[in-house]
């Protein structure tokens, strides 16, 4: 078992982080961080538990230690659920005290020597580790997508052959993607708020860096371009893209394409049975049925449609940022560079 | 003051052109038809008022016809506000009978000689009235489109000049557009329907008629092309529009050509003080917050960005149905065709 | 491994017992029932699973039966999650021809001989099934409360003792429990409705009898009174109750019965590790984070305060439907009737 | 005109002061202040307007001032839509200036010399203005309640006469009526919140006071008991009150004593053309359809029962809040004190 802890543990994405880690097998959760004032209190006392699945009994009595590589002492790989206005400071301290670094921030995602991974979409990116290590890192960085960012690349991988070049996007983005208190009530309720700040350029740039080709140590940005709409709605949980793209192939083809996809890898404790699922229903997905598909993991995918037009979905704060830090985390560990 | 009926008076779309006709300037509402078992018992008995805008006292007594030629004698002009099953034949009926039809069913709306109008975008088309005329209707058919069509047309009609070939829409549609029963609440909270029947075949074929050229008696097609994907959302009014086109035209030209534009005529009672009202603040405009500008005639537009994206937004059963079909009628009449 | 069958399988309740029952270890479902023209196709091809539970692979396959004894054979018990309407001869039917049936419906609730049961609360009302028995019919008929009844009989429960007379209660229900279609989205976005049909007369009555004394073959009705108030609220899941009662004992005595609360019996596989959970922060219960606790099928209580008013709160299609009528039919097989 | 003002002009109650304040016809809306930042710019440009009412042009380039005496000079009178946590300064402060002030500020509604008023209900209490006179300020302070003791307080005031002793009442209030952001969407969705810190003992004591018997110079509290449960609703406006009274009086009686209520005064531009609404529709009233009524100043009342009980209806930012000060002020003036 490794050591692990989670930096922001009381956010919606730490508890997620918790949730997901309490009870896994291969990672041992040691450490939770979180603002000074908290620190020395029991996590039980200190978080407002507010996810649906019941409270990990596991966690209540940990301590809860300063966001700070002195805080986090024994601990070999740690999650980071910190908000980006302190993620890169903090994440660059760990990383060079020697401690892994898996981050949902969007600090470092863009850096050239930091991995911005999907396992099912460009494992091979995991290479970028050794380059961090070679510039004085003991530790490293291994970061995940945005959450609407990982949903695309998902459900574009099985399509990455066909050679498409233009991609279009209008999202539909659940309220628990800004955190807890991020959107006020009167802001969402019978409403729609079509600007998510930051959000469209993050989709149009993530996922070429994603998608891109690493040789000789650097990302070639895949040879496409996105364009993104992004829109909060009035949904909990479960992003739900609409999507475009010029694949010339017939729906057949790309049904068949989504239908047999397969990752390069298998085995992973939050792998999903199936990372993608095609549904055939004409008004399928939709967020409140199927987000919690594949534990929260599976990509779904639906309404294959001349132009070429579909939809994808898939939970937001599961796939989309805890549950992808932790799969990440562990396709590093089958990977041996834990 | 002409004298007018409504067809299916107490729908959702019934509902809204009886409170735009209760107190018309032009239009005298003197009639109002319902299914058989209401007929002869007052409106206000038969009526379950579920708009949020007072009920029309004037009407509470009036009435209830039977949707018949014959149950609306005297009667110059209907709105017909019924069901697509039954709209084809009825409005057949009337129009046959002598009666200008203004309608927002489906049923007529492709048919060569009736004209499909938004008086910004076609007020020429109604010119089909003369060739109903000729082949012997003593009355006529004018269609108004499909809500989320109408937003879509009214949007793109300052960019017409910029010969753009290529629009994708997705839409974020209200639940009120499915009428006051059609949606289940179980279906739609915390949740979003990625498909409404026949939609997005309507909004890519009403668009080119809509825009298309009338020459010789014969309406052509625009000459682009619409991809449209629909969406039901939690949201009760007010649909919202996430637009590609291909426009060429810098941002600044475009949002100059949203906000300097003024349709071909002017005075008409439903007419709002702006067709089109642009937003410079990045988060607008918003469902609830901008629905009811122009009292729910203005179409907003907002989030003009390259690619070219904007955001379009207008109340579905006022701009998008019952509204539309009355400054379709205003029209006609200063056209003389009444 | 008893035999069961689900009568009326594909509603929102149906679906429910779908769920718990397709891995219960006391009872292996067999049958499923629906209307005439589902019967023969395979269940999976004919319910619109619209649980956010994942659909049990199990019963995919199995052949929809038509809702008569005919239908059902080689079945010892069957679940009815039958509309009041057609489940009142069917449940008859059932009973005379051998078969236990554990009941959802309202049909047979109040008829003198038919229990009226909530394990917690009056498991010993059971023994009117030797009296159904003794008037000939070969199976029996159990029936469980309506869902906003059982949440406050479950925490009525432990205050018994101290003798209150007078009960008021305020429910805040969730959509749900008007099945997949029964509440329009128009009707209860952004909306309260204060009326729930029959609701009131429920609680007020059913109350009496399953808190009332069997003695002599007869229910004698608990010496209380209730007074309802019932609305419908936008909420998916879990109904809430304000409740008053007139117990003269302090808080400290009466928070201090609600969590020493056991009930008279142990290892049902559906009853929750706690029948009752007092919860002490002030803003607590709340549906969406506390309708799932115990599997669904824990009450939950909290803001006990002088008056003395507190809130309960429960999963209206578990603990107050489908669940309530399997943990019946477990009471059953642990005290021999089955 | 009397010149006057609104403190605390940008929050949600401040946007409905200056809806309801701009084209006041006995009151010309002159200053409008905030913090001290927002101080000389443009309210048009510093307020985030989000009502669904259009924003009135008048005002929008008036200059903002600081929140102090000196900012609103030249006012005669002022609105304060300030927090309790500077209310209570500010206010004394132009009260002793020589203002009037009308608040919706908890700060002195409980002061034994402070008029606490609902004109409906207790216009004699401002006889208390002269009290605060001859303790030497030289303006005055006359609050309105809390929003859901108003509605209560006007549904009970046609009770008074029966001499009711023992009021419950549960709430279901809006979130508006925590301000824009003071209830965030990922707590309200798909739930409910059964607290509101404070609320329940406001709605406790403060309808004591208003239904109190002046005399001699000071209140006496009614004579009878108040004891509220109070929820938050995923309801964007309206506060509905589920009501029991110990009123002997038969149904019939009680309905006609709502319907018959007239108000002692009339001719205030605020005032509703009914004070209260009765219904008689067994689902009514709701929050969305109803909370507009009379301009959003009617109280609605509906499903008189036995118990007797019923339903209570009102707008929480008008007749709970800015509509009440604004009346308020409008009786004052009527009553010479302006």
């Amino acid at each position: 078992m490794i050591k692990v802890g989670v930096l922001g543990a009381t956010g919606a994405v730490g508890q997620r982080f918790v949730q997901l880690l309490a009870n896994h097998p291969w990672f041992d959760l040691v450490t939770l961080t979180a603002s000074e004032r908290s620190a020395g209190k029991k996590y039980g006392d200190v978080v407002n538990w507010k996810l649906d699945a019941p409270f990990p009994e596991k966690v209540r009595n940990l301590a809860v230690s300063p966001t700070s590589v002195k805080g986090a002492k024994g601990v070999e790989l740690v999650f980071s659920a910190l908000p980006a206005e302190i993620a890169g400071q903090v994440e660059d301290d760990f990383s060079r005290a020697g401690v892994a670094v898996c981050s949902n921030a969007r600090s470092h995602r863009m850096e050239p020597d930091i991995p911005l991974v999907i396992p099912e979409v460009n494992a091979d990116h995991l290479a970028l580790i050794d380059l961090q290590r070679d510039k004085g890192r003991d530790g490293f960085i291994v970061t995940n997508p945005n959450c609407s960012t990982i949903m695309l690349c998902v459900a574009l991988e099985p399509l990455r052959s066909t050679g498409f070049t233009d991609v279009r996007v209008a999202t539909m983005q659940a309220i628990s993607g800004a955190g807890f208190s991020g959107v006020a009530a009167m802001d969402i309720y019978d409403n729609i708020v079509p600007y998510i700040g930051g959000e469209e350029e993050k989709m149009e740039s993530e996922t070429l860096k994603i998608m891109g080709t690493l040789e000789g140590g650097e990302v070639r940005d895949a040879p496409f371009q996105v364009s993104a709409s992004c829109h909060r709605v009035p949904v909990i949980d479960g992003h739900t893209l609409a999507v475009w793209v010029d694949v010339k192939d017939g729906i057949a083809e790309v049904k068949q394409a989504f239908r047999s996809y397969k990752p390069p890898f298998s085995g992973l404790p939050t792998q999903p049975e199936r990372s993608i699922e095609l549904f055939e229903q004409p008004d399928r997905p939709q967020p409140r049925l199927d987000r919690m598909r594949g534990g929260g993991m599976t990509v779904s995918v639906g309404r294959v449609r001349p132009g070429l037009r579909f939809i994808a979905l898939g939970h937001n704060t599961i796939r989309g940022a805890a549950g992808a830090s932790v799969m990440n985390a562990e396709l590093i560990r089958t990977r041996k560079y834990l």
